[in-house]
């Protein structure tokens, strides 16, 4: 089913271990949810199981079950946190679809009336900027 | 939670009380499958609950943990029947996220490298086309 096994070196698969740092604002014993650092908007989060897959593709269904309501916990948290008009959710699956890391997440991002997305694997945030968006949106779970 | 309320009239609370036509790929007794007729590559599907929701933010996280591992299968199927490099999956939240049609559906899209996505809410395909690609998948579940 996979195009490529899993990498446990993977960015993702180091943060989920705690190897490197990451401005967390949910974990429960399954999932974990932190600022991505290219946010295409601000409050931009991304969402992924603990368990190891690849991508959706490869993923346990049972693992699915129990990110999906984590994946609407953050999104109407960071709706109301910046007060957004909208909530933009993608999941990438192989480069050709746009994933950079292969560990499975989801992206959860506020949108706005008018005002465009930032590309992909853009530019990344300040830390100062990360850390107290982390907190407004851990103000609103 | 939500912006505004449920219209059992949506197009495609429609197509789940057979009322319109479409061309479904598959169903459950939770969950529908159906090519979109605008698709932004050959071989888009939605997947949507047949439960209630305007979209992510209002429905029933139980009601999600079964839209998802669906979302999974169709994914897979049309990474089969398309040859697809990869699979983009999204779901709009909100006019301002790109929704169109208020009730709850996650897109999934067939990518491949070096090709880009047509715009959402494009261009009408023909029936026929859309009925052929619906059995190329079906094939593959």
């Amino acid at each position: 089913m996979t195009s490529a096994a899993y990498d446990s070196n993977n960015i993702f698969a180091k943060i989920l271990r705690g190897e490197i740092p990451s401005h967390r604002i949910y974990e429960d014993s399954d999932t974990l949810a932190f600022m991505d650092v290219m946010p295409q908007a601000p409050g931009h989060v991304l969402v992924l199981p603990k368990a190891s897959s690849r991508n959706l593709l490869d993923a346990d269904p049972a693992v699915l079950a129990k990110t999906i309501p984590v994946v609407q916990k953050i999104a109407n948290a960071v709706k109301e946190a910046f007060d957004a008009d909208g909530v933009f959710v993608c999941q990438f699956n192989e480069p050709a679809a746009g994933q950079t890391v292969f560990h499975l997440h989801f992206h959860v991002i506020p949108r706005y009336e008018g005002t465009a997305l930032r590309p992909h694997s853009g530019q990344m945030e300040d830390n100062a900027v990360l850390a107290a968006n982390a907190e407004k949106i851990k103000a609103e779970l």
